[in-house]
């Protein structure tokens, strides 16, 4: 599995008591199909409910943006960005959709969620 | 009833104890009225919660293309879908909901669902 | 109230001990208002789990073409044909939504449920 | 063809030397096909510059309401309300465009116009 | 607050034993904004399961055209209506929303609701 | 036909050598039926290149709030528009399009044009 | 090229000496692809103005479904159509716009016209 | 953070003691980027349930536009909205929503609410 | 008129023998109304046929960001945007257009076009 | 400017002698900015009228994915995209338009043509 997780930043969430929800569209997604080599087109969603920490947004474009030229599956692609923001927010809640575009007149969307124990 | 489950092939999951559901959207989804003889077209949409096996794409295309030149009711397509793919996933949950074009200018939608015995 | 139900088809179900969601979409319904002889036109929507027996599409065109020519208000035309396909599929659920186009301005929809007792 | 002319009722046209537009848009439009026996629907769209007289609304929606139980087919009754709206009001320029719903899964549209001889 | 209720009629439900929903639309209502004397545009919905009453169509138009030149705000008419609907219909359930057009870009919707006591 | 010209205000055109297109819509006009007394309900928009004078968009809301209470067909509204702002203006080239809501199921549309005498 | 132009019946237009335009959209087109063997799905759009004929619905509807399982490019097929519609009516003005589903992500549209000698 | 609490106004509501929706859209919502100095735009909707008081429309609109010119972040603002309304109006629920325009093709949503201690 | 033009940079066009357009929408201009001191927000089109000249992006940005707090009509705002492009490109073709929120209910679109003397 | 012109194949027109339009979308087109090294995202719409050949879709979708990488100027890729159609096609008519996602709040779209020399 590829590792960015070294690009996203985080800063102090100022309502840290307060349980709200941040919602994230990220529509621009490309990476790579591991089988074929033919670019795969998607839109990222990143819904969380914030503890201590927020996510940068211009990090998180550039961490978005390495998956680029990277061989991966929907599937696990879905689940490492769920890794990832989980590692570095240790968010509340998280989920991440990842909706993809029509290859073969058939379209995917992965969806996962992380639930911080209690 | 057709059996073309041969044709559809899974890989492995590589997050089995991670809840997650996928959601595919086949638009092009083609099979012939058994009474009329007259084509029938729809989109058929499968969410799954995926236990140790995913659902290869491509052999899943194949699969929904088989029905092309298949004489088979809206109900009886929908339901067949739904034992085929439960059978070779072996899923957590499985919803089928298949939304077939007018005709006589009434449209028809079926929806399935399967949950894994606990 | 008039009586069209004997013009409506069953067919077996081919899978009676799974519960399944069938819903028929009808757009072209006209009847007449008893009031001032002028047309109306809706959308008469028709969701059902089926029990033993599922409706056959064109008989239930033919029978939705009976009310061209008929006077009936908007809330009796829905609970009329509820307690038809009701009595002909004694189905486990039943919901009939009926969308009449603006007169004077104003659109109502009528909904309403059956559901099979215990 | 059948003959509702007599139905329609034209009023003054307040501004006879202005040359202006008028367009009506009827959706409700409904026929029965003269081969089958089944209803059609259709959108009725009637534009045109008015000499000395202008359309009477609720006349022409009466006259368009008689077509209800007639069989005629898609191109002849296009002309026919053409012809008709052409004889009651003598109008510069007259369109009639009717869009007819989906049979077999094909639509039909048919477009006329009438233009006043010179 | 305007009294307008004695033009509300109501008609006697066919089905009174059987809880069933109507919605009704009313797009074009308007009324005048008491601080500034500007009118006001929005949409009226109601929704509400009958008891041994339905409220008569006509009459409901009549009674939401008399806001017309009556300066009242938000708040109080979409309260209002509830009121008067709820008296004349005695009704199981009810809902007032209403949606105001832009006024300085910002819109508002108000929505109340009734019901009987047990 | 009524007269409310006098309350239309325009400004200096800064630009009056230049051809430009102004186009203005007012999506909350409203008139009553001479016929009917029922309310009426439109959108106007008006399209003009200036010479000298541009119209000052409040009175222009002003003067089309008069009609409100106003008997008046929907031919007539809209040529009594154009005259008013006609004359207001003395514009290079000005149309109006008033496209009013259904009434029994029928939708109107009035376009009118005035070029200025070369 | 396949020929199934025997397929297509003509009526007798009953409007000869007058030019009209008649639109036919039939969105369930299917072949397939001579290169991959995959079927192709597009929207057929036929549009012409008749002189001694009309072409008959149902006809076209069992023509259009011949290519149903007819390996052809998107080129040939719409040029096919065309020349099979003008041999078949001899029409004023005929045109053909295939649009064709996306395959790798690319969509494209066929569009050709016939034009009576004069 | 920002202080404008002082320019809200409320007025007294005159059904206190009904439990009734409030929803408010303001689309135009503008402020700055603290960090790259760049303006941001999004739309605010606000929704509550009034207790003795209502906020009043005018006083809301100057309120939001005060941060037309001021440095702060989404997560921020939301919050600082829902804290001003809830000290001004105590109302019985209260949700803020702020959706923001794409900025490097990201676009983001802060959704909080506010529930009055029982 | 505000003077902003220093602003503008443009860049060399690589294919100045070629004519070809350029069409650029910008969805967040907001400026202030010189008479009530309210925000004005608008999308502003540009396009046009180069020259030697094309315009860069990021300074028209900040350029079209300058008007911010700046009191103008919408018809002049539109004309200075046009003088100081056809100034810093001098194109073959250049067209403003300038749609503005609705205000009092009423939106205001403002078109002009530059043409390069021959 | 990037050279990937080779990779383009056409295949014969049947058709050579008849005048008709192919119109191929391809909205998943991405290079990168030369400025900012930040990826550009895009949908390339490709017209033109075949002389002698057409443009094969595989090889066009390979050489649209080579800019994948490739830092370029809009003005600059929609131009090269022609220059390269062009040459291998000598097409009798050929269009190119690139509508590029918003950068900074602002889209920009190039559009070329190019007509055969008589």
């Amino acid at each position: 599995m590829p590792d960015f997780r070294h690009k996203l930043e985080a800063f102090e969430n100022r309502y840290p008591g307060r349980e709200y929800k941040i919602e994230i569209v990220a529509p621009e997604f490309t990476s790579v199909c591991p089988k074929t080599g033919q670019p795969d087109f998607g839109t990222v969603t990143i819904s969380y409910i914030p503890k201590a920490k927020c996510i940068e947004l211009k990090s998180l474009k550039l961490y978005l943006q390495s998956f680029r030229n990277e061989g991966i599956f929907y599937e696990n692609v879905t689940n490492v960005i769920l890794d990832d923001l989980a590692a570095v927010l240790d968010p509340q809640w998280l989920k991440i959709e990842a909706a993809f575009s029509a290859r073969g007149g058939i379209t995917e969307t992965v969806t996962v969620q992380h639930v911080a124990a209690v």
